[in-house]
Formats: structure tokens, C-alpha cells, sequence
């Protein structure tokens, strides 16, 4: 298959979409990156590698950091971490507090930011430093010493992140996170504030692909525990867009409002794709397209 | 791979969840099926066929008669259905009137009650005898001409159904449904009532399975179409528990209040099981074990 | 006091008022009703009576009669009725479902369409003849024998009553209704298709006003179940407008599609007032600012 | 009318329920106070006045100060007020997020937690010095200068107040409160920790009794406003249990989890009652008791 060419195919294709939506602008630091760049890498199984545009370019990597957090997890906490947390897709927006009241603190999925921040307060619980064991995964996974938080995106995150802060108070609330409310909101915030490129996203997510037993840094997971986070990927890793991911492209994957999407094609590749601008639901019209365009060219998704 | 020997070793392995759950009782005709039954069958795309204990026996199938009803609407409307039934998971029960009143009328998947009931609607607006074309189009799948309604379940569904009648009203109020209340719900029910084997079920999806084009009884999808519906089975049918099996299971699937599950490997095989003991949830115990251990042993799902 | 200026004042006082909102269409009878017609009358506990305008022209009193079937329903079945029907405001529509499915057939309280549909399952399960019983009670409260059903008016509601079809199923679904929901229903908007002018209306809630034991065709209710009637009336008469015409208005009060508002100033006067022009929330806009205008000019609510 | 006497019967009535419920417990200064005390007082707007048992002992008057904030609040912002915080009763429990997430962050009225937070910020925003205008106030209202927060309650009830504080952070997301969220939070558990007795309250009450224009500590409302502040009470003034208390007791009042509650007889008199022991939705049980028996004993209310 001549992927080189097809994700150049792509970003012709996609034109038609340059400039339509708007980039998440709630603060300054992520409102000033120039909203019209577009980067797609993309890494085989077999160690080839793939990319196009703007792949090499960072960017606020947001809520795909969750992948990597609910890894964590998963490797420390196993099975009983679902005690906690859900696995069923929401149905609702990312940051809705109506389920959180409903079913009394316990959140649906790791990957709505209730979960997340459950999720947060687990690794803190943890671990002795959690930001050093954070960023030493990630580095680990992609190899690449030089990933690194954005203090000022994950402090105007939390002076601006009200709703979050309602979530975190009610899980408090309910008993559900253990730790202080301020740490845990921070330690959510920075992890989201984590700036990688496309080509550092297709490279980390490889671990999930192959779904061979890995261990990065000391985060240990056996191929069943891939498989069941690459499912979890798919069933909720777009909030109430997850039909539609899963119905245009078939791949797990998940999104950020930074404007990345990164995707796994279980044995096969990884694929991580980036541009700023957004539909109303949160997530990149361009980087949806790619997707879309890449499993029809290439004839291949999981269904 | 030893299929035989798989499904034996996974009949083995679920006796300790014998007894558990109770079948489904709200109408006479499916409480006095003895439920202490198990079948299982598997087709391969390269043609073996694989079955197990009463893989021959016939039940209820009913909700996995929306994969049939879904096809057939998509083979006639394409994806301008998708304006009236969503496809996105639903994140509660199957008959929650609460989703329908907070989104107007529009249903959220077609694998919910209302949606299938939508659909229904649209089967009789499309066609001059929607119940010859139902059981032409599953006949046509399964290769076997003697399978049918069973009216008696048919009726006792409709007149204890006042939830489905609920929704049914509620759907006329918003306008959704076009045609007569009675004709929809009597037809839905008959859809539910229909009789198959696993043995039957796993040949009527194996069309779903190699994702070739088809044409049956006149219903013909394109190769995109179906791996589509094998995207929205994925994330939607299993009602609130599609995270859970797509997490212990990882492939598409659909269940019914029968006891029945059906379940497609994209391009490897199809597999029905059938045991009427159920969770609470709806879902058959042995079913779901079944499954989870046939993608375990196997080593095989799509994540 | 004079009450009979007060009333000429507040038709002049509320002519800017005049030509707007929409009368109820949603059946073609009472689309036919001229809009732009007004009625008002006043009946004192001391036996003095006043009106003005159209007060003698009949209307469809609709939800108004929700108020006597309760005062039939306390009289046969005393406070256990209170275990089936609940008796606080509902913070929602008078047509909600969600409140219905949240809390298990129980509605909120008998005001609003699910708890008056249970009334008239209620006066079905305790009367041999509730038509007549109904007509009975109504034409003894107003002295007036020609009070009647309009049968067109409940024959249209019922056709076009899908959302209350859905209620009543979900009702039966959750077993708070005993009776076929057919009968029901036609009970239900028989009651509500009743006519009758303003002076009729006055008339009838004198009964509710001097809060004397009372007996009218059979129907006994004591002092304290007439006021708890009003107190019902007062925090659950208005739907979702409750509070409003509470602050507004501040007397127990009742209001119908068709344009009607009764209120009652209990030891003092009853009101009813008639103008079939609604506002948003299904209130009779001219209606409102009416009875706002009497406690304000009278300098007498019961705050 | 022989109030004291009715006092000291209605002491004897409640006593099979004392020792039923339980105190609010979540905070230590409230757990401790000893759970089986009672007091009543009554003020009538001649001048007289009754009292029985621990009728002069101070309690945390909790929510009691909303119906004090709110008559601030509405001298200084009037009608406008409304635009922000909404007068229909809630229908669901006093601190509910749902609510608020449904409807985009305006509180359904001023006595549910989510309202009387916005009231204490609409305070901030108009006084220079809140706290000494609050006590102010209610020292004037009730003629007694020792009255005053209890720091040690407030500060106990920030530090376990997870859902108010979910509840404030979603009021700043949606733009409703204007001020530093920890200010408001802090402010609002001041004044509910002020401490009074049933006399100082009754005495308070007074001023909402007579319906006479009042000026206090500067704070004006006009006879109206008095009025329409009643009509919110009563409405509004016993969360989940609002039609139950117009039902049972018939007057305006609030409750408060310190086990207070205060009515008042327009035109006639103010009543305040206590006891610690609370009922499941957090109402005072021997209180609504002994003022349903004070209506039924007098043969008065209002309606």
C-alpha cells in the first residue's frame, strides 16, 4: 500500500474544509496558534513511517493525553479500575453534570473529563510524582525526550476551567476522587497541556497497535489490556460523536480540542492527524476527513 | 484454528454461569421456553461451519431482528435514514422515553426501540408488503425457506406492550413515524417474533461478515454499507452494556430479550449463540461469556 | 368594594394587551373560536355576583376541569389518593414524560396531564356512570343543567392526542392505571371538552371559596379537603408557570387551554376570567393580566 | 383566639414523634447540638406574643437567611432581579446540578442553593461591606443586636461543601455570578450560620406579616413586594416538599436543616418553630407537625 501517496491524496481531497470551523479560542494560549495548519503522520506496524504538512509540528495534544493517563491506570490499577470509572459511552457531551448527579459520582468513561479527572486523582494516589512518571511514559512511548508540559496552557486552563471544577467538586462530593480537589484539577490540566507533533503521537500510539505486551518506564500492559483500551477507544473516545467516528472512519481513536485526532489500525498502524479547527462537537473537521478519506482509500477498517 | 474444539472447550468452561438469570417472562409464550438451553454456531467467509449443543433449535429472535430490518431501510434509503434515526450510542436503556423527549422525537440509534420502530415505519412506507419482503430478505440470507413469524408472540408482545406504544405515540406526536400507530407497532412485533437457529442466524450474517457486496431478495448493500452497519452494531447494540461488550467481546454484535446474540469477525467469520438466562440488562449470561471466550481463545477480535 | 368598576377598569387597563399571542389550534374547534373575545366574572361568599364582556359566552374549559374531577376523586377515595397522584409542582411541561419515567408512573400531581389521566382512570374504577356522575357534579356546583360535553372538541383531541396516548401507556406500563387505556382517554378529554362561560365557572368555585362542608350530587368534601384542594391549586395550577402567577397574581388558581383561568380568594370571592389568546406556556395572556390587576387594585390577595 | 394554649396542646400532640429523624450530621457544630429540643414562638401583628419550651434558644437558622437575603437583594435590584434567578418551584431536590445544566445556569428561584448563591452575589456586587449590612438587617428586623455568624458552622460547612462549590463554579461557567467564586461561597455560608432563636425569629418575621411598606437598616420593600415575597415562600420555600407544606400547613414559609422553620399568616402572624430532627428531605419533623396542628387547631390559613 503506497501510504506516502495517499495521505497526500488526502490533504488535496480535504481542501474543500480549509477554513471552516474555528479553533477552540477559551484561552489565549490556544486561540493564537494559526488555526489553518494541517499535519497527518502515519507509522506501520513493520516500522515504516509515513507523513505529510505540518507532521513535525507541536501542538496542545488536550484530551488524547486521557489515553495515555487511562494506560497508567490500567497497568497500576487493573480490572478494579472500572469499579470506579465506567466503560460505556456517555451520550452526552464531554462535560455534562447531569449523568455525574444521576449515577451518583461514578462517571461513565475514562474519557469524558469527569472520568479523566477520576483518572487523575488515581495516578496521584499512585504514584510519588506523578508528573514525572507522566511525562516519562510518554517520553518513553514516543522517544522523545523533550515532551513537555505548556505551564502557561495548563494555568489558563484552570483559572477558565469552571465546568471542571463543578465536575471536581462533585466527585469530591461523592467520594469518588480522593485527593485535593486543587491538585487533582492541576494535575488534569497539565497533562492536557502536554505538547507533542503528529509524527510523537504516531510513534506513542504504536504500543496500542501491535498490541503486543509493552512496558514503558515501568507502565506494564499485556495484549488484553490493549485490546480492551483500543475498545474502550472505540466506544468512547469522541463524547457524543462516537457513532459517527466509529460509522465514517471505524478505528479507535480520540480526539483533542487542540485539533489532533489519533487513530489505531489494531495490527496494522497508527495514525495521528492535526488542524486546529473544529465542528460543534469538539473535534477536527479536517483531522475527521483525513480519517474518513484514509480507511476508504485504503479499503481497510476494523468492520 | 480448531474451531470445533473452541466452541466445545467454551461450552465447558460456562457451566458455572448455568442457572444464573432468569429468561425474559413478560408474556407467556417466551417464559415457557425451558431455558436451560445453550446453542452456539460459527460460519467462516471460507465456508466451514462450526455448532455446538442446540444449534438447531429455534427461538425468539427478537431484537437482532433490527440488524435484518436496518439493512433493508439502508438498502432503500441510504444514508438519508440518518437524518431520522441517529447512530450515535444511547447511553441508557433501551426504552428510555426521556432521550426522545430531551431530542424531539429523533431517535438515537436504529438498535433502540424507538429506532427500530422508526424503521419499521419506513420498511411500510417503502415497500407494497413489507412482511413478505422481512421474511423474503432473512430467508433469502439464511438459505432457509421455512422460517417465520410466530404470531402468538407477536400478539402477546403488542398487548402487554405499552411501553413500545408509548414511544410509538410519542414518535407520532413528533412527527418521526408517517404511518398508522397499530400497523408500525404490529409490524415491529411481528419483525421481533421471528423464529431462527444459531445455526441460521450465523449464515444470515455471514453476509454482514465479508463485507462483499449484496443483493438478497432484491436488498442490496455496498461493501462501505455494510462494514457501516457493522460499525453502528458495534457502538450501539448492546444497549447500555455496548461498552461492556465491545470491551470483553471486541466485535460487532447484537442481542435480543430471546437469549439470542449474533456477532461478526469482519472478514473471518460469524458466530450466533443462544442461552435465555439473562443479565440485567437484557443480555443473555452464557451468550456473553461465550463470546468473551471465543475471542480470548482465539486471540482474535478487531481491537 | 366596588367590584364591578374594578372589572370595567381592568378591560380598559388591559386592551394593550389585546390581539396578542395565540389561541390554541391544535384542533380545528378550537381554532374556530373568535380570539379576540374577552369574559370575566365575580361571585362573593355573601351571594353578590358581577361580570363583564362575553362572561356569558361558553368556551372549552379543558384543564379547568381537572379541578372538579380532583374534588370527585378526594370525595370517594380521602387522602389515599395522595399515594397514587403526588401533590408538588412539577418544574416542568404539563406534558412531560421525563418526570414520569424518572420517578415511575408516579406524576408529580393531579394538575398536570399524567395525574389527571389517573384521576379519570380513578373516577372509572369508583362509578357506574362517570359521565354522568361528572356532568352531575359540575351542573350542581353551577346550578346551570345544560353544562355538556362537546364531543367533537374530544373526539379531534383524542385523534391528535399522541403525547397523551403516551402518557397513558406509560401509566399502564408502570401500573398506575387499572382501566383499558382507550376508556380512559376518552374519559379524559370528554372532561376536558366540557363548556362553560365565565359566570357558569364562578358560580361552580363558589363551592371552593367560603370553604363550608359541602354535598353536591353525592360528592362530600369537608372543610380541611377544600382548603388543601386550593393549596394544591396554588402550587400546582399553573405548570410550569406556577410560581409566576403565584407572584403575580397570588391566589390558588387554574387555568385551560382554551383561554379560561378560575381563581379563588378563599372566604371572599371566586373569579373566572376567559380571553382564548395564550402565551407561551399555554396561559391566556389577557386572563393573567386580568386576575394580576384585580389583587392589585382590590389590595387583597391572600400574601 | 388562646394562642398560648394552642402552643402548649400542640407540644403535648407532637410528642409521639419525638425522637423520629435525624439531625443534620455533616458538619460537627451541627451534630453536636443535642437533637431533642423544641421551641415555638408567635408573633401577631397586634403586638402580642406567645412562646413555649425552648423558645429562646439560638440555632443555625441556615437556610432560613435566604428568605433575609432575598428581601435584600429585591429592595436594591427589584423586579429585575428575576431576569437572573427564576420564582417556579424546583420540583427536585434543593441542591440539584441538573437543573442548572438544563437551563444554561439560571437557578429555578432564590431558595434552592444554586438561587440563594446568586443572591449572595448579587449582594457582594451592591454593598461595600455585605457582611455588616446582612447582620444589620436581621438585627433590625428582629430588634436584637447580639445576633451573629457563627465562624466556626461557616468554615466547617466550606470545607464539606464539595456540591455548593460545584454548584458556584457552574453559576461562574454560565456567566450568573460576577464575583470571586471562594468570596461568594464564604459569604453565603456566613449567612447561613447566623444563630437566632424562635422569638428573634418570629419577631424578624413580623415585618412580612402585616405587609406594611418597611424600612430596615435602609433596606425598603414596599407592601407588594412583600407580598410577592410571601407568594415565593410559599411556592418555593420547602424544595421537594413545597406542595406538601402548602398542603399540610397552608402558610408562606422556609425551612432550614438547623431544624428551624418560619411562616407567616398574612395580615395575622409570624410563627417559628425548631427541632433538630429532620425528615428524609431535610425538613424539620416535629416543626411541620406542630405548625400543620397550629392551622388545624386555629382553623385558619390561607386558603
Amino acid at each position: 500500500m503506497d501510504y506516502q501517496k495517499i495521505l497526500e491524496d488526502i490533504y488535496m481531497e480535504i481542501q474543500p474544509y480549509a477554513g471552516k470551523g474555528a479553533q477552540a479560542d477559551y484561552i489565549p494560549a490556544l486561540a493564537k496558534v494559526n488555526p489553518d495548519q494541517f499535519g497527518i503522520a502515519l507509522r506501520t506496524v513493520s516500522g515504516d513511517s509515513y507523513e505529510y504538512e505540518k507532521a513535525q509540528t507541536r501542538f496542545s495534544i488536550q484530551s488524547i493525553s486521557k489515553v495515555f493517563a487511562l494506560a497508567m491506570a490500567l497497568s497500576m490499577r487493573g480490572e478494579d479500575l472500572w469499579k470506579i470509572v465506567g466503560k460505556e459511552p456517555s451520550g452526552t457531551a464531554f462535560n455534562s453534570l447531569v449523568q455525574l448527579e444521576v449515577e451518583k459520582g461514578k462517571p461513565r468513561n475514562p474519557f469524558i473529563n469527569a472520568g479523566a479527572i477520576v483518572i487523575a486523582d488515581m495516578l496521584i494516589s499512585e504514584l510519588d510524582d506523578p508528573d514525572a512518571a507522566f511525562l516519562g511514559f510518554i517520553r518513553a512511548l514516543s522517544g522523545t525526550d523533550t515532551i513537555d508540559y505548556n505551564m502557561e496552557v495548563a494555568e489558563s486552563e484552570r483559572e477558565k476551567g469552571y465546568l471542571n471544577a463543578a465536575i471536581a467538586n462533585m466527585l469530591k462530593y461523592h467520594g469518588t476522587i480522593k485527593n485535593d480537589i486543587e491538585d487533582v484539577l492541576m494535575f488534569y490540566f497539565r497533562m492536557c497541556s502536554v505538547e507533542m507533533s503528529c509524527t510523537e503521537l504516531a510513534q506513542a500510539l504504536l504500543a496500542f497497535t501491535n498490541c503486543q505486551p509493552f512496558d514503558y518506564a515501568g507502565f506494564k500492559l499485556t495484549s488484553s489490556q490493549i485490546k480492551r483500551l483500543n475498545a474502550v477507544m472505540q466506544t468512547c473516545g469522541f463524547y457524543d460523536e462516537a457513532g459517527e467516528f466509529s460509522y465514517l472512519v471505524g478505528l479507535p481513536g480520540k480526539s483533542g480540542v487542540g485539533g489532533g485526532i489519533v487513530a489505531v489500525y489494531p495490527m496494522r498502524y497508527s495514525v495521528a492527524v492535526w488542524s486546529p479547527r473544529l465542528n460543534s462537537k469538539g473535534n477536527s473537521i479536517m483531522g475527521m476527513k483525513a480519517l474518513e478519506l484514509l480507511t476508504t482509500y485504503t479499503q481497510e477498517s476494523i468492520f
